[in-house]
């Protein structure tokens, strides 16, 4: 079998200098560019940095929240389970209520999916809060209508859900931004776990593995 | 805001039926079918259905597998937190190795990641696993070079590690398949832990949500 690279640093070194040399990141504010270098790294497409939508204070506001301690408000398991516990600057919980016994009841009451009705339960955790949505639509929509009637403020939302059913135009709801409400957003169908953890991760604690 | 979609069962059949429409699975063997419509919608993205890399009894073999209550052997917490646990068949154990204690020692013995590392702790759970491997290049190649040196052959090998540094040649390696291995594999830089995770969910159960 072929050699091939074994050593963690190095590997990371590489990987990101390939985005560095693939992807034009110049559009970005100081810090964006670093989130988008995560992202791209997750999910192995350097084009994905052309359909980043974002605020302008997306970055230092979702920073500031972590380090001064706010939760991380997650959608599924599988983002909680992405984020990189030692880079938090504050041991910020991360907190994913989707399966919480009361989901299921609470979606019928509302009419919505399981993913909607577990937002609900943010309601107490939402102010200030960096939220991280990675796979449904349904959570980002409801979110939004949650806002629209008069639920606190998030730091910064990360919209990344995926696929063919309301991801596109979740995200271009949340990338109009009537709200006023700090965001990121990958438009389109693509998005995932990965890359909502990737973003977290970047707010953290930048790209640590560079200087490490 | 626009009204949107609320309903579960409505979502899965437009999004399945989205993937039928604009991807061409005709070359697939039954049940690989219902694995690429997995991977493709946890992507959002139907192209890759002309980079997923295949052996003809790879369905059959992993289905099988799972129904014999086979372990599924993961690279990552992620994939692990993507597994279905209601669809599988057998109860199957999920076994994440990667942040065993031992894992960080024995990537410097080794000198390898802890990705490549957290395989050697398969050695007992090897024979007739499902492998899911959706993050790190170096945990595929490490399982290759296991089997060059005689480990037990995995039922198949679901090859979906991502990124810039030897993702690509670890599933080119694995599609080559000189040790006759069955697989299923993402030929290219993507891949991801949802993927992966998708995938483990076909095997065990198709596409479920279409009969539910």
């Amino acid at each position: 079998m072929r050699p091939y690279e074994k050593d963690p640093k190095a590997i990371y070194a590489e990987s990101f200098a390939t985005v560095a040399r693939e992807a034009d990141l110049t559009r970005f504010p100081h810090g964006l560019d670093k989130l988008a270098t995560r992202v791209i790294h997750a999910c192995g497409m350097v084009e994905v940095a052309d359909r980043l939508a974002f605020s302008e204070q997306a970055f230092r506001k979702g920073a500031a929240a972590l380090a001064a301690g706010a939760p991380i408000l997650c959608d599924c398991e599988m983002v909680g389970a992405g984020i990189i516990r030692r880079y938090l600057p504050a041991e910020n919980p991360v907190i994913v209520t989707l399966n919480d016994p009361s989901v299921p009841a609470l979606a019928q009451t509302i009419g919505n999916t399981r993913s909607a009705a577990a937002v609900e339960l943010w309601a107490a955790h939402l102010e200030g809060a960096v939220v991280a949505i990675g796979n449904a639509p349904t959570a980002l929509f409801h979110l939004l209508e949650l806002l629209d009637h008069g639920a606190p403020k998030p730091a910064v939302i990360l919209g990344f859900p995926v696929g063919f059913v309301g991801a596109a135009e979740s995200k271009a709801e949340l990338a109009a931004n009537p709200r006023g409400c700090d965001f990121v957003a990958l438009r389109g169908r693509r998005g995932g776990s990965a890359i909502a953890s990737a973003a977290v991760n970047a707010l953290s604690a930048g790209l640590p593995e560079l200087v490490a």
